[in-house]
């Protein structure tokens, strides 16, 4: 059995997933499919590579990932597969796996799939998905096939800048990347860590050093609305308070206990979000 | 292979549900899911609990079921596997699991799921579907592991109280417990069967004694609308029309031919439904 | 291991899906199944069709098909299976396999499922994909069962009438047959081939000869709006602008890139769509 797993924008309304599928399972009869989300904001391709950084590493080695948020489908993007880590990827090479290809380090192999005979005859201009990707992620998955046969080498990746990130003293300002079926509301603020019930550790992804920010003596503010203080979990706040937490990917979040952050604060992807402390006076 | 069904309040939109799909795979690498819904309302504990009473007798025996509505997530709230009837349940002990486990009387072991030997490493205290309960049910899939080995025995579980029912003569009192994709209004009124054209059985599920009840001489009341009658299907309606029947689970539903009941009487869950019928005449 | 595909109208928000796929895997353990949509408008049958139609031959050889949008549930509508090209078909007798059954052209074998040995027991009058579709489906994939021990041989199927479609001398009249997840609005006017970058060639699924249509000198009327020309793929129109294009299947699209053209445009299934162009001027 080979696992293949899939970040889209195609939704789960029309036919387009079950057609992958289809083709799939039609080259490579033991694929079996794990839908990650197909649920990303159509077009947007920052949220879906978010969407595969903070789910890749849970899945086994040897998974091949097929992640296809594609504006640009028709146009002279290209079409890539990459090996890193004990993954593989296929998608389009507009920025998608940029911020997975980072974490991981090391490319170990990558190509542009231009090779025709493992696109499906009379490929369409606007759907890659089931002309392009689906076919070659199935015979990858099937034969462990050698990418040069697939197609040519690349080394030129696009790049996708990070969400927005900027520290100075005893002030972060960063902003919405995503807001989730519960209405909870994720920032770029991270990655966090609870040391104990008075601090919390920041480490940031790309900059400098480590700090460490007060987990009660804080403010939060996001549209016009202040939240004081970095809770452990929803049951902390009573029911229909607002609230903030590390969330399970280690990124500050704002929720309501039992509740929807987003409809209470009308937050949307792109809002800036800022918090602000005060030195700590050592007792 | 090993089957591994969900249900959950996660919704299909964020990565989730796959992310615990492919902690799962890694774990017991020939786990296959069927998904029953991930849609039950957010934290919706009693939603939770009926999806699963009327879907898991349909599994083959050695189904191991997932069910994660969990509003406690973080608190004190149990993490618990339980084993009852051919089948094997992973749940927060808030009660999801409560309406099925009286259905099936007898308990065969149950546990809490304390041994962090078998949690993710570093778990959230906020997504305990990826951290605790993924990864306790793939390792009981796939070694048919021993309860022991995962966690303490527990005898005190919680119980949810049951959704309205109140007979008196000619006279039953219910409510709304699920408004479906169509529209369709299914109702605490059961369990009922036909008998023939003329008369509907009456099973209370905890209470006493069967009773007949009129099927065509039967008042029903919601939200101010009536309903005369309790036809055979939708068809016997005319298109548009508002109807009742017995749900394909044996309750009482309210429904319109091909529309929505739910939209035309504005009906939510927890709505109050009444039910009278005269004293039959003997022919 | 056997592929059953599956096309319904019952959402994925219930527990329906979830309980016929426990059903058939509990008789078929070797089942495999791939969603190609749950998300047909309700009761629409003609969506349906077209959704199977436009899915079916990118499975492989074998792979059975579950097709269920059923306003006739509990009525004298007949339950059928279906073989035809190397495919089997379970379905409500309703039309909703009769475009693709005509594109296949012959009917290897067909009958009503009417042996109640292959149901479920207790058979609800309300929920016949549960109760009799799912069991028939898996005990076909199971056993590749003999149709014969299934049901009743039948010949006369109910056959849907097609989508709008009249041509005339440049003019052609077809109308809206499905909005998907994009807001994309695909029409009935089809099949079309992109010849070069002046002219596409149209050639009518069952009327008379094929014609060449220009690519750049047509106009396209949608609900007052006007198009002008048929692009080859969505990065060809300016961000936001309203487009023409040849879909994935082969039919006229009406999209705006990076947009929706169904929210833009107020479009709904069943919309008239008008394309006319002028008598090409030889060089």
């Amino acid at each position: 059995m080979k696992t293949i797993a899939l970040i889209t924008d195609f939704g789960l309304d029309d036919i387009y997933v079950g057609v992958m599928k289809g083709i799939m399972r039609g080259i490579c009869p033991d694929a079996e499919f794990i839908d990650i989300t197909h649920a990303i904001a159509p077009q947007s391709v920052r949220e879906g590579a978010l969407a595969l950084l903070h789910s890749y590493h849970y899945f086994a080695p040897e998974t091949l990932f097929l992640v296809i948020v594609d504006p640009g489908v028709g146009s002279t993007r290209r079409p890539i597969a990459v090996k890193a880590g004990q993954y593989t990827f296929v998608a389009p090479d507009n920025g998608i796996l940029s911020y997975t290809l980072t974490e991981l380090k090391q490319i170990n192999e990558a190509i542009v799939l231009d090779n025709p005979k493992y696109h499906l005859q009379n490929a369409s201009d606007t759907f890659h998905g089931r002309d392009v990707f689906a076919p070659a992620a199935a015979h990858i998955a099937r034969a462990n096939m050698g990418f040069s046969e697939l197609g040519s080498p690349v080394t030129d990746l696009f790049m996708l800048p990070r969400p927005q990130f900027q520290m100075r003293d005893h002030y972060i300002r960063g902003e919405v990347v995503h807001v989730d079926h519960f209405g909870n509301i994720i920032t770029s603020i991270g990655k966090l860590k609870r040391i104990d019930t008075h601090r919390i550790l920041l480490e940031p992804l790309l900059s400098a050093e480590a700090i460490i920010i007060p987990a009660e003596n804080v403010t939060i503010k996001l549209h016009g609305e202040t939240v004081y203080g970095i809770s452990r979990a929803y049951y902390e706040g009573a029911r229909g308070s607002l609230m903030s937490q590390i969330d399970s990917n280690g990124y500050l979040e704002i929720a309501v206990n039992q509740g929807s952050a987003a409809a209470r604060l009308d937050a949307v992807v792109g809002d800036i979000v800022e918090i602000e402390w005060q030195e700590e006076t050592e007792e």
